[in-house]
């Protein structure tokens, strides 16, 4: 699949331009193309793979919760934004309206996240506290018409996603939901993806319109651009007054719902390409790998019958590891190298005719490039150990990078600086819209990914104001 | 979840009212909601768990063949649809634009099915034979613009579906392509859902705009009306032209790719309900239920301790059927054997205390309402038997409904009449787009499902001409 000229490498090196050597990756490992509507783009099969790691996961987890996945309609009345006013701020922009109308006429917008369609329907649904609490998810696509630039996966006006929404009685229980999936997020980054992360609270200027506090986890990619990497809301009573979402509680008595939603989007895919991979293109997290290894058999005319036998022996050996031989002719091994490091699978195992004599194979990491010769009867639990390794490196090395690039400063001509290096900055700041809007002004576009409360008070670092609350200041994608 | 109001059960009888009953039976059973939006339906957590169901059946499918899934976006260009003119002229009537235009000021819709943006895609992919064959699946969300009254699951605006898109080398190869995932198809209709199909070719006046040839797969429906539950398509060569999907060939010239389309849909889930459901209402085929058993323990104050764990032991016991135990205090057995069977779980297993001390259990089938008693020791096994039986039953039952309704005739009189009765009508039929819309009118909205070729030749029920066409005629949905 894919042309074939497509395979001669990425040209770029990672630490000199990053955003030209992740769209060359994105193309050249065929994980994503544009497409002929602008802002849009195609979801390629080795790219939609780990996204289906994600809901294979993930549906584990909705389940463990019981969290029930169900299907909302794509388009949703004009109104219906209306009715929350920071929702409908925040979202109006980026409606996609259609040209038919419902059929009062009224108008009828692209989904770009589904709080109100879904709110209506619970309002009719849920009656009693013996009916809560009520958690549905539903995976779907979502639309926001971005008029900044995008980039596939990370930003694009089509995206696909899972959206979590509860309802609870007390508002306890919607600020432990919260947290709890935050938690759940947090756990399947560090896991499945390998990708560490910073959780926290959203400040007043960054969190969800109309929740009452929103739950962010921020990834630090390589050119120290922070990535919002999933939310979780406590909407409080907000969309409940709105759109009716009342029970009658414990006491008999009629009482609005306290709700929650949170979500996760493919934008994960495009921080798992930019954080793992290298000069040489992708790196695949072993967990995510479909094909976790590669068999390279290394063919001389004599003996090529043999070593073919020998790789799919051990293909067969592997097979719950999704091995597969690349036994083409047409390539020599070196181009097969390259191409399949470009492809970021986890192991390649080479196996030529005196390897085989002496019953040896050599196993290659794809995040090192480290060489190991394993003995072919014990190969099973070697590439098992390996794998391991390279899922625990791959964390590991990117933790130490995320932890390095957190630096506090305590003065505005510091924070510029470091801002400029690609730090996670730390610093004091008082926890309002206009002060951090000053901010992001002062540092060309750096903002808080999350705030803290500290227990000591400081001097906020755009205002001077004295403040408890800590934020990690950023640029971000 | 659901009001407690919506368990009191179906009011109306399936064979008296078939439409009446498929609504009661779909909110009641909590499977569909209306949604705000006209047209469009709210696909409630326990169908679209069949729709998961399927899901998994079908990407196993698809992994065995090497279809990949990938996601294509959901707008496509107003031209797109305008290349190829039969397909224009198919879908033009039911396309959903967007107010906003691309870059270059174009119209936008949203997709009604994406072969045109697809093949745009395999256009620049494609490049030499040794790319070929290229087949890929979409799982997405589509919309179609119907004027006609909608029906959950059966006919609505937007729906869930999955279309794969295969590209060869030979026709031939398109050909075996179509047939296959037909074939593949109705192995999933009778082995999952239970659901007998006959297979063919679709008319001239049937066929999906576009296609040379269209396979389809027709379930009846115990009110006499044929359901298309998926089609298989031979593009042959039409969309490659339009689309430019050109590759070089063996013999190192430039030829035009063979193409193939195929799709099923969240209306099976409508086929489903429709086909099994009874006056009580659902009827779940085990292979599609969650929750194949639920036990019911039966309460009383001075045994109620052990009572719930003997059920909660025999619930572990099956806990890979997916068993549940229903302790609620504040219902009565018969009012819980109304709601489970309302819900179409397989299996209700009673235990109450003499039951206990004899170490039995009531075992009840949904489908036929028998009832068995089994020693709680041999539970597991009786269960997977029983589940089994249900299984063969349900499919067993509507096969014979399919066979002893189709019907050959050789007059028109005798068509309609045998049309009045739910039948479906095999006869001859010239395959002919008008000849076929006269029958339609004759019959007051007949038409043929599936055509085959006779060895003999017979006349046309409508025109009277020679003809080796023959035509299975129903009404349908």
């Amino acid at each position: 699949m894919g042309k074939k000229e497509d395979t001669k490498g990425i040209t770029v090196k990672k630490s000199e331009n990053m955003p030209e050597w992740y769209f060359e990756v994105v193309q050249k490992a065929d994980l994503a193309d544009y497409s002929p509507v602008k802002g849009f783009m195609i979801i390629k099969p080795d790219a939609y793979t780990i996204w289906e790691s994600i809901q294979k996961y993930f549906n584990k987890v909705l389940d463990k919760h019981k969290v029930r996945n169900a299907y909302f309609p794509l388009l949703i009345p004009e109104s219906f934004f209306k009715r929350e006013s920071k929702h409908a701020e925040g979202f109006a922009p980026e409606l996609a309206y259609i040209e038919k109308k419902n059929d009062d006429g009224e108008r009828l917008a692209i989904r770009p996240t589904s709080e109100t369609i879904i709110y209506d329907s619970y309002s009719k649904w849920i009656r009693s506290w013996r009916d809560l609490p009520m958690i549905m998810n539903q995976w779907c696509n979502v639309l926001r018409w971005e008029v900044s630039q995008t980039k596939p996966f990370l930003r694009s006006r089509e995206f696909l996603w899972q959206e979590g929404h509860g309802v609870f009685e007390t508002e306890k229980e919607a600020i432990g939901d919260m947290r709890l999936m935050m938690d759940e997020y947090k756990k399947m980054m560090e896991k499945l993806l390998a990708i560490p992360v910073l959780i926290g609270e959203k400040s007043e200027a960054e969190k969800f319109p109309g929740a009452v506090a929103t739950m962010t986890m921020e990834a630090l990619m390589p050119d120290g651009k922070a990535l919002q990497c999933g939310t979780s809301h406590n909407l409080g009573q907000g969309f409940a007054k709105t759109f009716d979402v009342k029970f009658t509680n414990r006491s008999e008595k009629e009482s609005f719902a306290w709700q929650t939603s949170w979500g996760i989007s493919t934008r994960l895919i495009g921080a798992t390409i930019m954080l793992h991979g290298d000069d040489k293109g992708l790196v695949l997290p072993p967990s995510i790998s479909k094909n976790k290894v590669v068999i390279i058999p290394i063919l001389f005319e004599d003996s090529k019958k043999q070593i073919i036998e020998a790789a799919n022996t051990i293909c067969k050996t592997l097979d719950s590891f999704g091995a597969i031989v690349d036994d083409r002719e047409e390539y020599k091994p070196g181009y097969k190298f390259n191409e399949w490091e470009l492809k970021g699978i986890p192991i390649r195992i080479e196996i030529g005719p005196r390897d085989l004599e002496k019953n040896i194979a050599i196993l290659v990491r794809r995040d090192t490039g480290e060489k190991q010769t394993v003995e072919i009867k014990n190969i099973k639990s070697e590439v098992k150990k390996l794998l391991n390794q390279i899922q625990t490196n791959l964390f590991e090395k990117a933790k130490k990078n995320l932890y390095h690039n957190i630096i506090e400063v305590d003065n505005l001509k510091e924070l510029k600086k470091q801002i400029k290096n690609g730090k996670i900055v730390k610093c004091y700041m008082v926890n309002d819209k206009k002060i951090e809007a000053q901010l992001k002004e002062a540092t060309g576009g750096a903002n808080s990914r999350i705030i803290e409360t500290s227990k000591k008070e400081g001097n906020c670092i755009q205002s001077g104001k004295k403040t408890k609350t800590r934020a990690y200041i950023a640029r971000s994608y």
